[in-house]
């Protein structure tokens, strides 16, 4: 029998995806951008929410944010003596991550802070886009913002073509996912969420100039995510992609919406092509999520099967 | 001679403007919105702020937020007997606001927290929209969500047809603006930045719930405003539209933009049709900011003059 199409759907959208998943997804955009149907949601109301580590781009062996921060204190080390008697900084400059593990979240905390702020924005965001169009993945020897997940950017662009509006929420930087997300994946700095710090605004010799300086940080993640989302976006999501116990909450939150909504998770199973871990993994544990998507059907992407092809190269 | 005309103007565009400063608006959006012409603005960089409270709407006698929160303690007042107890709050719901003069910005903070949480996000939008369709003006007898001004409603359309993004940053509350934009403005939630507090979610009876908390608050307001933008926004604004000195940091900051910008101060001179007001008043003292207009050739509006019609009635 033919599958169902959705409005705008093309020939070729989700063509990496297996059948039963992008029937799956197809269906369900169909439902709900049918005019007249039962599950119609309006346009204004199309919110779709997307994790971005192990979500959209991989997060093993470290997250990209994280050899962003070790390349940056090894290029400044030089110019910080300070750093150099501290012994995460210099350890996390010459790749040994024990004293980083040992301090824990507060050495997590300070690692951020003296990688992230002190900057202007303009200067931050520079450096994050000279790094990621220049740094190469040992792993898939490409810039990092060519490693994304082709069905993901066609689910992004699948939804887009069907009247949704994509937010990432995500637990990274938010200004250092803003210098590549409108690129990589075509989402402009507005509908991009994640965790974020205390700026300062002053005019320097006539310039207005906004510094990322120490301060609180929000940080993105877990209850932290509906929580954003209702600051940021202010609208329950329909849809919401995943891969962790860290996007569980928002996968909640958009369940209980009153439309018909949708969740996926990514489960990592491809450990050949990509990486494969769920339990154990020092970012993007999954569990609990994994026994709620059970409960409240939400789809689960084994990406070993469910998955044609990972990336675009 | 004819006028320029962009390229989305509809014949009735900005109608309500008298012709000088309509001209000089249709003159930009020409300069930056024709391909190939040296001021040219790429659509994705096209970002509008407004503030809210007296450059869309009034702010006088009180601003409509300050209206709320009295009606809401006059209404709940005999469910909160502890209220009376204090003479702020019991001041303001009888409409004394001596107390809360005297009280200063620890009084207003204790008000706003005791107007603004212990509800949920559902149950404030819905007490918010209640109220606006409700209540009243008593200067001009009508509900307050149509007392919005025709000529910046004008503004925002041919903007918005040109391809801008408009965003409300305004030291309002960004909950109770989200509340009636959408219907007044046609500016969706997620496009709203204003003053926020905390949060918390939890999950109620199966029912993922997030509550407004007491806590911390921004204030979306002076530095704060450029701050906000980077932080909702992560783009440098080309165009911005304010009327007191708490809107200069975000035309300095506008000003700043790469591109050929504008920035549009409304001066409230029409204590007839409308309030007259720049430097004696609680709400939207207006006198440093007019200074740097002449400085930095923004615009400043005459209401009196330059608004051939204020309201839509
Ligand atoms: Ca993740
Ligand atoms: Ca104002």
């Amino acid at each position: 029998s033919e599958m169902a199409v959705a409005k705008f759907e093309t020939k070729n959208a989700l063509s990496a995806w297996a059948d039963a998943p992008k029937k799956r997804i197809i269906d369900w955009v169909t439902a709900v951008t049918t005019e007249g149907a039962s599950d119609f949601i309006p346009v204004a109301d199309r919110i779709a929410v997307f994790d971005n580590d192990g979500t959209l781009w991989p997060e093993q062996p470290v997250p990209n944010q994280a050899q962003y921060m070790f390349d940056y204190l090894k290029k400044e080390m030089p110019n910080h003596p300070e750093w150099q008697k501290d012994a995460v900084l210099n350890g996390a400059a010459k790749g040994d991550f024990e004293p980083l593990k040992k301090a824990g979240m507060i050495g997590l905390m300070n690692l951020i802070d003296k990688t992230h702020t002190v900057q202007t924005e303009d200067e931050f965001e520079a450096s994050v886009k000279t790094w990621i169009d220049t740094t190469m993945s040992k792993k898939y020897n490409r810039p990092y913002n060519e490693i994304v997940y082709l069905p993901m950017i066609q689910l992004l662009d699948y939804l887009k073509a069907n009247e949704f509006k994509n937010f990432i929420v995500s637990g990274g930087g938010a200004d250092f996912m803003r210098a590549f997300a409108e690129e990589a994946y075509d989402i402009p700095p507005y509908q991009v969420i994640g965790s974020y710090g205390e700026t300062k605004y002053e005019v320097i010799d006539g310039v207005p100039t906004i510094t990322k300086v120490s301060g609180d940080v929000y940080v993105d993640d877990k209850a932290g995510k509906p929580q954003a989302i209702h600051r940021f976006i202010g609208k329950k999501p329909v849809f919401c992609g995943g891969n962790s116990d860290g996007d569980q909450a928002m996968m909640q939150y958009t369940s209980s919406s009153k439309y018909k909504s949708m969740c996926v998770i990514l489960h990592h199973t491809d450990g050949e092509r990509e990486f494969e871990y769920d339990l154990k993994t020092l970012s993007g544990h999954l569990e609990t999520a994994l026994v709620e998507a059970k409960e409240k059907n939400w789809l689960v992407v084994d990406m070993k099967n469910d998955f044609k092809t990972i990336f675009n190269f």
